[in-house]
């Protein structure tokens, strides 16, 4: 894509997914349409999650002392926290911070809830905004003051075995999720300087943008104990000692709605999944002098028909040419458009349009023509995700010579190369590229990439890891 | 009830609707199960605003300059708002404010969405948290300094006229959704002096909560153009003339859960309508020494056979003793449980056991008993509904005595009065009866209640309206 940052810019606007004109920097209104994206992703998630998780909401204010007591994890983000200190005229006895993440908020709450090896485990998510002060330059959906999307599960376990368990079923998890939504990603391993402040370590999705820079998309943290001995979480074992619990927790926000928009996305606008597109089919009736009436009583009857088994349909009758209504449909990334007029209404058939290849097929509407449509929803699902997964794929390369790192990257590629592990040695790689490592490798991808030399890229010492290099948001 | 407020409290606690020992007064934790009441009970009105709404989401923070835009609003809001005065270790160069409610965040943005009278009507409306910073004393649900489940609507027109409508198309959608949750109300146009701060007049509904002190559980408001003039938001007429536009707004908020719990509870806890009950009906295997596998079973194939129905249902088959489970359900609330031992499989029969009534039925598993099921939970949000409305309207009396009425609300009542409207004479029985006069009526109980008397209970004046005048909280 020529400009991604100027297509994205107005994608967001001429699709009516948020207005960024809102006056305060980092913080956008999500317009109809793109709330109802968002709803469609968050019930994809919550139906992954309520199989084993328990929601709840917990209040945006966290009080100063909570916020400071994990002196690891405040470290982390007090540079970014908002700060309330008056309450009307006065000000307040002791400051609040809104929530950067939760754990502070639910951890002191945790302690009371956890009482028995038999309570244990615990799983919990909410979906909430949260807010980070933030100072580098912003951008809607990707690098944003609110993030009105925070899906955070925090989950408390007896043992670091099931901790670790817990890490790789969230892995699991966020795998099937961001398959439904036909995301493409790269698990990795963060390196130590990158974990999440307070974790022992953190597991991270990036995907690749069309800009070539890779954006996190996911986190999982195991954070062992420090959490639990800072907040005092504890549990009764079956022979009556008390343990401080272990406990993970893992975070998706708005980027993934980025992501949908950003990888699916072309020149004409939108290409939506069937799953989560706030219209799945739009019927488009082709009305000349005569015969209008009939075409939009057969189009009112299909209506009915894909209604009845659950087909989010419209059916577009403005009075506007049918090729402004074909243009407006491909830019909100419908997945479907069935055309219909009145030689159509003869023969009793109708066209339908993908989105995603603009293929055309004639359909039937004397033969079973909703198990078509939701044949060619599984179609066009299958296919926005090869598609993405294979350009990321084919971006993403090997090397084991230091000096062509950059220029890789520069030219819209994931580097992946030899390590040892050492912080020193990762450091001076990521100054050397002026790049960040990702972290080491944990892959997805059908290019199996194991390690890639005996040798680290860099020092003398022996690889350890096959690691990733990139440009990252 | 005995003592409401200790019951209250013990309610919420004991059903794990929330926790109310978060570190911050007046905010409170959302337990899974409580969660899923707020839940059920955000589908439903849900469902009836996304007929002519459209779900939005604005940010959360206003900045200072457009929240004092509006004076006569500023005011009415300047002590209870919360200020952001830093980021990070640095003080704003604007405080930023936490919604108290959205007006002077979605207006601004109105201004640049309206352009022209077909764009008109526009009716928005989203489900957010608002912060009031609450000096008074908190009581969770009830007055809160975070309210977690804010639903605020939105519209914009063209006239006077249809804003008016539009109110009435308001006050109808409230009423349908109370109906829904059996939720008794009185509807009302608030004193002048009570009116939402910027709003032209306020219609507000009000319940009855079991200590005799009425609850405001839903408010509409028309706006007039006072918004419209101070955000500039005006639409081109047809005869291309500018005009400043009218609007509405109305809102509910976490009370109406509180009424939920409130109103239809007992002694022995939760009465739950099946609309929004997190389970509508538990099976309790009732099992002895023998033939456990073979109950459990068949209490499976019901679940399987309920679920397929989408009947919110579960099985406990914790090893604990029988009466200890129909405590437990009789406090959650769950409105049918199912209780089926070896003697019932061997007649293919199970009891259903109402929540409401605890009356005990027999059904015939050979039987179309699902059928049964449904009707029942007809029966019982019907009789959960009309138990509450009578109640309340036993409670409704009218007095022409003005010495009467602070001894008839102190026992309980809501009062009814003849007005002449005037807003010192108003003031002065608030101040008489140590009591808020709620508004003029405007009835929906099969009680009448016209006008009481030709003369004002207090002056000489005519009576203008049938007021009524309760102990609020």
């Amino acid at each position: 894509m020529e400009d991604f940052s100027q297509w994205f810019h107005n994608i967001l606007e001429e699709a009516r997914i948020i207005d960024s004109r809102y006056p305060i920097k980092g913080m956008s209104v999500w317009l109809p349409n793109g709330f109802k994206l968002r709803k469609h992703i968050l019930e994809s998630l919550r139906s992954l999650f309520d199989k084993d998780h328990e929601e709840v909401l917990f209040p945006l204010l966290i009080p100063e002392d909570e916020l400071a007591k994990e002196g690891i994890h405040v470290k982390g983000f007090e540079d970014e926290v908002y700060w309330i200190t008056h309450g009307g005229q006065s000000e307040l006895n002791k400051k609040l911070a809104i929530r950067p993440t939760s754990e502070t908020a639910m951890y002191p709450m945790f302690s009371l809830w956890v009482r028995s090896h038999t309570d244990l485990p615990m799983k919990f998510y909410q979906v909430v905004n949260t807010f980070r002060y933030e100072t580098k330059h912003t951008r809607p959906l990707i690098r944003v003051r609110e993030i009105t999307t925070f899906k955070e599960a925090h989950t408390i376990h007896a043992t670091k075995e099931e901790s670790d368990d817990q890490i790789k079923e969230a892995v699991r998890n966020y795998k099937e999720f961001l398959n439904l939504l036909g995301i493409p990603y790269l698990i990795s391993k963060r390196p130590v300087w990158d974990k999440f402040p307070g974790a022992d370590y953190t597991m991270a999705f990036d995907t690749l943008f069309p800009d070539g820079k890779t954006l996190q998309i996911g986190t999982v943290h195991n954070l062992g104990q420090t959490f639990a001995k800072t907040f005092d979480i504890t549990y009764e074992t079956s022979d009556s000692t008390h343990e401080h619990a272990y406990q993970t927790c893992a975070g998706l926000s708005d980027r993934v709605i980025a992501s949908v928009i950003a990888i699916h996305g072309d020149k004409k606008g939108l290409r939506l999944p069937p799953l989560i597109a706030p219209n799945q089919l739009t019927i488009i009736p082709i009305i000349f002098k005569d015969g209008g009436d009939e075409v939009i009583a057969k189009c009112e009857e299909i209506e009915t028909v894909l209604k009845s088994q659950d087909i989010r349909v419209n059916i577009d009758k403005r009075d506007i040419r049918a090729g402004k209504k074909f243009y407006d449909y491909e830019l909100s990334g419908t997945p479907l458009r069935l055309e219909l007029g009145p030689r159509d209404l003869k023969n009793n058939k109708a066209i339908l349009v993908r989105r995603d290849t603009l293929e055309k097929i004639e359909i039937n509407l004397n033969e079973d023509y909703v198990s078509k449509i939701k044949v060619l929803f599984e179609e066009i699902s299958n296919n926005l995700r090869l598609q993405a997964q294979k350009n990321m794929e084919s971006n993403l390369v090997i090397t084991d010579n230091l000096d062509d790192v950059k220029g890789l990257i520069d030219n819209g590629k994931i580097v992946s190369f030899s390590w040892c592990g050492d912080e020193e040695c990762g450091k001076s790689i990521e100054e050397i590229t002026d790049m960040d490592i990702l972290g080491t490798q944990h892959f997805n991808t059908d290019k199996s990439i194991d390690l890639n030399s005996d040798k680290c890229i860099h020092c003398d010492k022996k690889s350890k890891y096959s690691a990733l290099i990139a440009k990252t948001y």
